[in-house]
């Protein structure tokens, strides 16, 4: 047993001392990148303060075991909580490599861990349940759920837990916009399993096109593979195929050599349309170059078995595509029990559940929902604008002195962020600014406005409001943020640190949810990466892809994690990625 | 690309030196071992004898990519062949660390490489088809094929293919011996499938019992593993869950600790019947001590759902075991393309395939059986005696003499090997030895045997014939011999090296198939291993472990699998085992 023993202690130095962290990251990024980007996870804030032991516990229920979900479980720290995570999935996938795993660059198992793993070493309370919540019940505070496995199993299947605080991150399912063929003939790219399915049908595909009685044009169908949609993971996952086809396959299976292709479908006009217009012009042009056919304008009406039917946006002219295998990876879709739940609450018109910009679905108590499942609904500055005003308004003049709005400035670029983007846009330094733009330029202190002023003064600000995007970024950043709620809800119950309520009295309990955007990647294969940073700054290239390791590598969720991502990654530059059918 | 062509260079290293495996071996075995058992492959003879190069290359199929087909492929080195090899599995898997996947202290995927891989880098002419030969034609030369793959599949699925050589070496399946319910209810460990749904299927059952409607009762079940047959597979993976349970699941499943039970049902008297019987007292007493239950002498008559019903061999008491999860290792079938085979052939009533000492299929031309699906029907020395003293009777005397005996006594114990175990087993060095025994202590010229004497002297000699065990190390030789032959198969035409043909003429073309046994590993868990060497050399404990670490990554088919098989061990060694289930 001593060896044992020496080797967790090993293991426990690796738990214990994050900037431990730091050094494989400087391992990792050995041929440069940026090591200061890789911010290390804040542990250093000592444990919680641990709340007056109350005999009640409140029970928190977590649904879901995403990034939302486990960047909640992982900052908690006020053991105040009886916490119960309720998920099919019994761990944690670290989902922006999932089209690594597909071409099997990275291995499925390195990109998971346990979430009992990661939240056993915690001073809170939390148990796991792996089920799945088909139903919740809003009014009576519960929910309804049922285990996954039927076989061999003597025990109920269904179960109700009791919540004091219900947390929603169930994140999304895939939108096939109901074009029919898709559920039956695409490949998904959203769990794990599906990276391991669409790998073995890649070989699949190969084995097939070696076979002797297959004609040649067969052979071509066969060696087609069709990504739909030219968003990051389509065009990730044409990448990784286009390297594994021409890095290893094309050694194993030298007959099938030129029968190989690669068509990316996109129905806007651009692939990577989110990003800088210089890497979307790069990623076209190195497609392009390597024979990655990138069809742009071009939508999926229609899969069959054998064919995928597309129609020009421009001419409508609809065509159709033999293909051997097909990866449907584009748009987010409602999952069912969010939709009953919506219908339930009244949100039953919207695409997604709405929340407060404290993550609080709207209309429902006690009830908070991030990540894919949910979007923040910003309230608009023009629908407050007379609550605006009256706060404003201290000696109830009538009219606004540039003093007693600058006195909630503050209040309202806190409460309404658009404010601020709206400034930023104007290139203006604050609201004197703006408001010598449209009261012509007079002296500060001569300014006064009515109601009718602050309406058009601000009347355009609303326009800058965004929607948040589907990101395990901003997943991640929404648990953070909400832990942090949650660990300091007695705290800020007496001492509220948040914004004026200005349609109400005193102050919001919490500031509310800012994203703060870190960046994107766009990793398009032959260890070219395009990344876009904070303050449009773009990077293409090697130097890009070395950052990517970098961050990737530093993202992972337990050291387990990283050392296993960083091994796959030497393995499969010594070895190639493997192509048995397992 | 600068960055790939170095890294391909290191990887090319290790292929082109294998003196570099030695290394790695002596690495693997820092802690101790023995370096020297780690036998590298003869790969230092050279690429073979290129044959003239004649307009027509013989057909050689070879069915199957196990331990028998794949030492084939890899030894083979005569480019006079066209080879085809038709498997459903296009990799290889190293089966004897199948227990270590199913609770992952090693990766499936470290323990597979892609036939095509394999046999990318020689110079005879290899293709591979992923598809199943459901019928041999002996007759015509003929097999019939089906791919494994329907879905999305124009080309005909089956094809037939021509042959020379037929070289049969596609194992056994599991054998159930016709108890009911076990094909539904058990798990089998045979491919790499059945060790990946077994390690998902032991999280399933600790899933299960964490949830909060299951009864005690039904969680003791559910968490009682019961493993049938006591073999070296069966103790073997009832030591690696031990392992799995006590050093990593009970940490993240606080609440089922002390509900665990794993069950070893074994029919003998003893688990690991074949080996020494120090061994199997150690490992009996070593898993009382563990907590696993030995059952033996308690044979499986039936499994049902949640229960597992026994007959005492000795009393013939029914009794019943609930159990979450069964593991059924125990005996091999023949499958049915071999039955099928079989009774064409005229073997209809034997069990397997029988082939001679030359591993060619009785009464079947060019047709060869290795492996698991084959046994070798070793000729009695009896059959032949009439025949044998004929020919030893060069001057038609009608009586033999000592040297007309030892003329072809080399001959007679090349051809039954059993002659030599005989003489072994009397502790004799030779077979005046054995003649002065029945003849009584005369002087060894006077004597003269006629053939009732030769009959009565070498009676007993038969007693001595041994079936050979079902393992991957008789494949793996088998293998190799048998490439041997066909790398020489023109020359030994000419040369025949063989022994005499006793009932024909002249000499056999080949020296005939004999097994060098190497020695067998049991491990018992807690780095704990059995080694039972030749010469009857017993060890146990860490040392072996040690040893059996250093053989079996030595042993591994490609630089790839050793590697990555060494890592697996060392992430297991850090982190434990990982529990997501996927």
């Amino acid at each position: 047993m001593r060896t044992l023993t020496f080797y967790e202690r090993v293991s426990t130095a690796f738990h214990d001392y994050p900037s431990l962290s730091k050094l494989l990251v400087l391992f990792t990024v050995s041929g440069g990148g940026l090591v200061a980007y890789a911010e290390a996870n804040p542990t250093n804030g000592a444990h919680a303060v641990a709340s007056s032991q109350s005999e009640y516990k409140k029970k928190v229920v977590v649904l879901g075991t995403g990034w939302a979900g486990t960047s909640f479980l992982k900052n908690l720290k006020n053991p105040s909580y009886e916490v119960q995570v309720v998920s099919p999935r019994n761990y944690f996938a670290f989902t922006p490599l999932l089209p690594s795993v597909t071409c099997g660059t990275v291995e499925a198992r390195s990109i998971v861990e346990p979430i009992r793993n990661i939240v056993r070493k915690k001073n809170v309370d939390i148990r796991f349940q792996e089920a799945e919540c088909y139903e919740i019940d809003a009014k009576n505070k519960k929910i309804y759920c049922r285990s996954s496995q039927n076989k061999n199993f003597n025990g109920k299947e269904e179960f109700v837990v009791d919540y004091d605080y219900l947390v929603i991150a169930t994140g999304a399912r895939v939108n096939t916009f109901n074009t029919p063929g898709v559920e039956e003939n695409c490949h998904f790219l959203k769990e794990v399993e599906d990276a391991q399915n669409i790998r073995r049908a890649v070989i699949d595909c190969f084995e097939k096109a070696s076979l002797p009685t297959v004609s040649d044009e067969e052979r071509k169908r066969i060696l087609h593979f069709a990504v739909v949609g030219g968003g990051p993971t389509g065009v990730e996952f044409s990448a990784e195929l286009h390297d594994f086809v021409n890095e290893d396959l094309v050694k194993l299976y030298p007959g099938v050599k030129g029968l190989v292709k690669i068509t990316l479908l996109e129905a806007g006009d651009h692939i990577l349309n989110m990003f800088d217009k210089r890497i979307t012009a790069f990623a076209e042009e190195k497609f392009k170059r390597e024979g990655i056919d990138v069809k742009t304008g071009s939508m999926v009406v229609k899969v069959s078995e054998k064919e995928i039917s597309t129609k020009e946006m421009k001419t409508g002219e609809i065509s159709s595509l033999p293909y051997g295998m097909a990866v449907w990876s584009t748009g987010i879709g409602t999952r069912p029990v969010i939709m009953d739940f919506m219908k339930q609450i009244g949100q039953g018109n919207r695409r997604v559940l709405a929340t407060d910009e404290w993550l609080r679905v709207e209309g429902c108590d006690s009830v908070y929902a991030l990540g894919d499942c949910a979007t923040i609904n910003q309230r608009k500055i023009m629908e407050d604008i007379s609550s605006i005003f009256s706060k404003a308004d201290k000696d109830n003049s009538g009219t606004l002195t540039v003093k007693e709005l600058q006195e909630v400035i503050d209040d309202i670029c806190e409460r309404y962020p658009q404010m601020e983007l709206y400034l930023k846009k104007k290139q203006m330094r604050n609201i004197v600014d703006l408001l010598k733009e449209s009261k012509g330029d007079v002296a500060k202190e001569s300014i006064e406005l009515n109601i009718e002023d602050l309406k058009s003064t601000l009347s355009q600000v609303d326009s800058q409001m965004k929607n948040l995007p589907a990101t395990a970024q901003v997943a991640a950043q929404q648990g953070t943020y909400l832990a942090n709620c949650f660990n300091r809800m007695e705290e800020c119950e007496k001492y509220p640190e948040g914004p004026l309520r200005f349609r109400g009295t005193g102050r919001h309990r919490f500031h509310p949810f800012r994203y703060k955007h870190l960046g994107q990647f766009a990793p398009l294969g032959g260890e070219q990466t395009a990344a876009q940073l904070p303050g449009d700054w773009v990077s293409i290239g090697q130097s890009s892809q070395w950052l990517w390791y970098s961050v990737y590598a530093s993202k992972q969720v337990s050291w387990r994690n990283r050392i296993l991502v960083v091994t796959d990654w030497t393995r499969r530059f010594v070895f190639g990625r493997d192509s048995s059918r397992i």
